[in-house]
């Protein structure tokens, strides 16, 4: 999407070797118009969603940005917990490592807000080696819910996570790609 | 709200004595058309806004919904993080006890997202004793910004909070208040 792509190159920033820092207009700071635009470029993508599947925190308000534009279909995010042992009965959950944060999750949705009737898309901010999106995807195939496709704000084209995806059959779609990274900016496709 | 009430009171659940649960249509799965009709709400009753402050995670959702309503403002959410520690130089940090949760959380908002220009609309989902929307009130307060008023979508009328932050000359406005709670049922005013 080209409006977005433009404002990674004017507002993204790069730390350390391969984080893209993009806090002003998505991640801390969000840019609701930016963000309204997103969902109407998604809705033409996908067809057929009955749920906006995200994580908590900041795939939150792309997930309701995204949500809008499908006839304000019901928004659910995975919370989640820095325990491993979490009360089960209730919930769906599945364990999911962070590449930017190094740190590891159980990610869990209630059982009430997941079912097989549900057609969900899984939606984040960044898809780097795809492991957020392949917890959602573990949480909706215990749910019995059909996977409509992942859509993604920044893609990390470089580091596998579509591949793992699309594996599964699993369309993926996202509104910029970072091809690599170069001398301390991001260079998209 | 009307439709809000009628919400709360066909599908909030009570838990333990205080606890009202509203994780089918607020902060667990999204009603995002509800989400919309209360930034409509909240527009009707503020003006001169410039820019929508939150807190993570749960804030998030509202938070969008309510900054579409305002011509499409910026909206931030500040940072939880559960160490006391936090490098500070760039940030404006507070501490927040949460009621709900009984835990503490240093929150922070990057600088430069929060400026004497701002004019800024507090929301949350909900408000009990105060202390997220008086921890937001202290980060606008140290980055000089103006607090325009504080926007909730479920006040416990009797834990405090409004007196806490109207005594701050500061207006609150709630969609719905839970007068008290009666044999396992909240009661709206």
């Amino acid at each position: 999407m080209q409006t977005l792509k433009e404002r990674i190159i004017s507002d993204g920033y790069v730390i350390g070797s391969d984080i893209l820092k993009v806090d002003s207009f998505i991640n801390h700071q969000v840019d609701t118009k930016l963000l309204d635009e997103l969902g109407s470029y998604f809705a033409s993508k996908f067809t057929g969603v009955t749920k906006i599947l995200t994580i908590e925190a900041s795939g939150i308000a792309f997930g309701v940005g995204v949500a809008s534009h499908f006839g304000y279909v019901p928004m659910v995010f995975a919370k989640k917990s820095k325990s491993k042992i979490v009360d089960e009965k209730n919930l769906y959950t599945t364990v999911v490592d962070s590449f930017t944060k190094g740190t590891t999750n159980t990610v869990s949705v209630d059982r009430r807000f997941l079912t097989k009737e549900d057609r969900c898309l899984i939606v984040d901010d960044f898809m780097a080696e795809g492991n957020a999106a392949l917890g959602l995807i573990d949480l909706c195939k215990q749910a019995g819910a059909t996977v409509v496709g992942v859509a993604i704000v920044i893609e990390k084209g470089f580091q596998g996570g579509r591949k793992k995806v699309e594996a599964k059959g699993i369309r993926v779609e996202s509104a910029a790609i970072v091809d690599h990274f170069e001398n301390g900016k991001a260079v998209l496709r």
